[in-house]
């Protein structure tokens, strides 16, 4: 129990700010195709205008504004039509005063013109006038050169990711590569010696492997790439040469520790034993997750540490560390950047009353209900060996550090998890 | 443009209703390390109680609930340290009247005893006796047989998205695979004669592939496997060449039709003369994206029909209709359970006053800002051939049919883009 009391519990933002200390993973080019959900790892400027021309923004005329001021209903203007502008083609010809020429939505604008009037405000007549019955502004129901994008303009900066409207707006660029951050290789390895494989019957006072399982299913749902290491026994060596391992191979180590303070010494032995190792936190002021561990690791002969996370033993506890620790850190690997403070969350009012945990910030899944128009967060309590009250969840809702609890109608503001 | 008039506008949810028609895609087996994020195709019944025995939940030492009455720090119960329960073993002997056993978190509870007492409620004295400050209730701190699950239990119903505290629950069961739906396969087509490819420079009147792109990039965002069919030029043998190919290899066909009345018109003459083909909706009651085209084909000597979208060509128009139409289309396909009213959207303030499309849901793209503890929701206007609004916007607002506009300061609900 010594190596416990060398440590005070950190905050979360005190392990969070430890964070900056890891670099992002390397970098890759990857086709625009298979860049949904990748992070950018540099700049992209905009290599042209966008749209490079007048187009039209509707189905309709190509006229000269000034050419059907004053038209109305009662009073149209006639112009005369000359012809029309075919989709993606340079027009015949230009408009001059009086004149008209037909255009579909996303045609160039042909010279002269400077306004569309929609086909819902016009009639043809069979001798090629064309009646107005509705006034256009100069630039009305037109798109200007480089009003959706300027050249040179930095489009999108490092760290972002790019969601299917970024994708959309690089293709009509024509960027067709992009150099994105690879995606972290995260190590997940299992110890305890209680804990058996998956396909196993445990014996009395064993349980399965569902942490490793679980923790490699979130870092797979955040981007990330879980490289499962299975079991490690409970001693000194294994563990060492299990972790030794794991540093050449990923860019993060989870270990989910056993969940007795025996086997978390050992763990933390272990880590310690690894050179280079520093031990950065142990003992987070969180509930549930107080006996996490952040270290760093260092690969032989090269520069810069790794992360390690170190899990309580408890799956339930084990998930609310990865959500609140965890995800930031793979998300620094992944080189993105801090998401804002409304990501991911929803308002709601709490219906029961909820006592914090004295000293550290209280992690309490809730389940969203909605009720009369009110969305509700219901408490789903239950001990963090257990899983199912988390697999009716439907997020997380934080007490935080010195608040004595919340009461029932309080809003919430409740984290939620993947859907 | 006799077609459009053989339709009336159909609203959203008259277009939904429709979806009942088209079955979920086929099944398949796949690893639970791989089944994050998938759909399963049918019930999961629990194979065995969770816990199967008695655990304790606590460090500490288990006991007979009843030994520990009246105990208090002013005056402690004495009990005898009988040895300790290893982690991943049985118990080596019971627990008798005034006898406690060591346990870590997770061990087996010895016969005879019913509570834990925590490790911070007791002292050991040398000669073996344990000092116990606090009484206990029979249950407290320990994990009873099957209250995490029962055996025989539905899990998990056909249609659930596998997150991962179930893969975690799963793994605890000891399965170890899992039928699930396989991901819908989505060809995306792209017509319009104004269309280059993206390592093109478009001539005058011309623009790049976007819609394509786009429209892929949220297919795959959404669970699907999008299949880039291209660019289809404008003519009739051209469409339906493609589309009959498409559906041999697809279970659903996205066409971003040309933006041209023509364009669509001809698109739509192409889906007619497929085998079996009906049109479904053609015009729904949104803005943007009142050109969709819903219809149904048949795959030649085939049973059932495989639904087409066929979307507007601007494409800020394509990625709304995709939101509001294609992506719960493409969750009924892969057989996903229709999500709850609360999920992805958040209350925002509006930051001012907004006029809704008379006759039509009005879609406003918004992007989020949180100042003063209040989360504004700033409309990004612009016209739906333009991109970049989009790629600013963070979600959208919806404005009911029938209803005139929203005013600043109203509370709305802003359905995010996936983040």
């Amino acid at each position: 129990m010594a190596t416990l009391e060398f440590f005070r519990l950190q905050t979360r933002e005190e392990v969070l700010a430890q964070y900056n200390r890891f670099a992002p993973v390397g970098v890759e080019e990857v086709e625009l195709a298979a860049a949904g959900g990748r992070v950018l790892a540099a700049p992209v400027p905009a290599p042209e205008d966008v749209p490079t021309f007048l187009r039209a923004g509707m189905d309709g005329y190509a006229v000269r504004a000034k050419d059907t001021f004053g038209a109305g209903v009662g009073a149209p203007q006639y112009l005369e039509i000359k012809g029309e502008v075919p989709m993606g083609a340079a027009p015949p010809r230009g408009v001059g005063p009086g004149e008209a020429l037909r255009v579909p939505t996303g045609a160039m604008l042909p010279a002269g013109a400077d306004a569309v009037v929609m086909l819902e405000y016009t009639a043809e007549h069979p001798d090629g006038t064309l009646e107005v019955r509705k006034p256009v502004a100069p630039g009305e129901s037109v798109l200007q050169p480089g009003e959706d994008v300027r050249l040179g303009e930095v489009l999108f900066s490092s760290g972002t990711r790019l969601r299917p409207q970024e994708i959309g707006l690089l293709a009509a660029l024509g960027v067709t590569t992009l150099t994105v951050y690879r995606r972290p290789r995260v190590a997940v390895l299992s110890s305890g010696d209680e804990v058996v494989p998956l396909d196993q019957n445990p014996a009395p006072g064993q349980v399965r492997d569902c942490n490793a399982y679980l923790t490699a299913a979130q870092v797979q749902e955040w981007g990330g790439l879980p490289i499962l290491k299975g079991i490690i026994p409970d001693d000194f060596a294994s563990l060492k040469n299990a972790l030794t391992e794991a540093l050449g191979e990923a860019d993060l180590i989870l270990i989910s520790g056993g969940s007795s303070v025996g086997a978390r010494d050992l763990t933390l032995t272990a880590i310690k034993a690894l050179p280079g190792a520093q031990i950065l936190a142990h003992g987070v002021a969180i509930r549930p997750g107080k006996p996490t561990i952040l270290a760093s690791l260092r690969e032989k002969a090269k520069k810069g540490g790794k992360p390690l996370l170190g899990l309580p033993g408890h799956p339930a506890s084990a998930a609310v560390v990865m959500e609140v620790l965890g995800r930031p850190l793979i998300n620094r690997l992944a080189g993105l950047k801090p998401p804002s403070s409304w990501g991911g969350t929803v308002t709601a009012l709490l219906s029961r009353n909820l006592a914090g945990a004295s000293g550290r910030e209280d992690y309490v899944r809730v389940r969203l209900r909605l009720a009369d128009d009110t969305l509700w967060a219901d408490p789903i309590l239950g001990p963090s060996g257990l899983l199912s009250p988390l697999v009716k969840s439907d997020g997380l809702v934080m007490i935080p550090l010195g608040v004595e609890g919340l009461n029932r109608d309080d809003p919430v503001s409740v984290r939620l998890f993947g859907n």
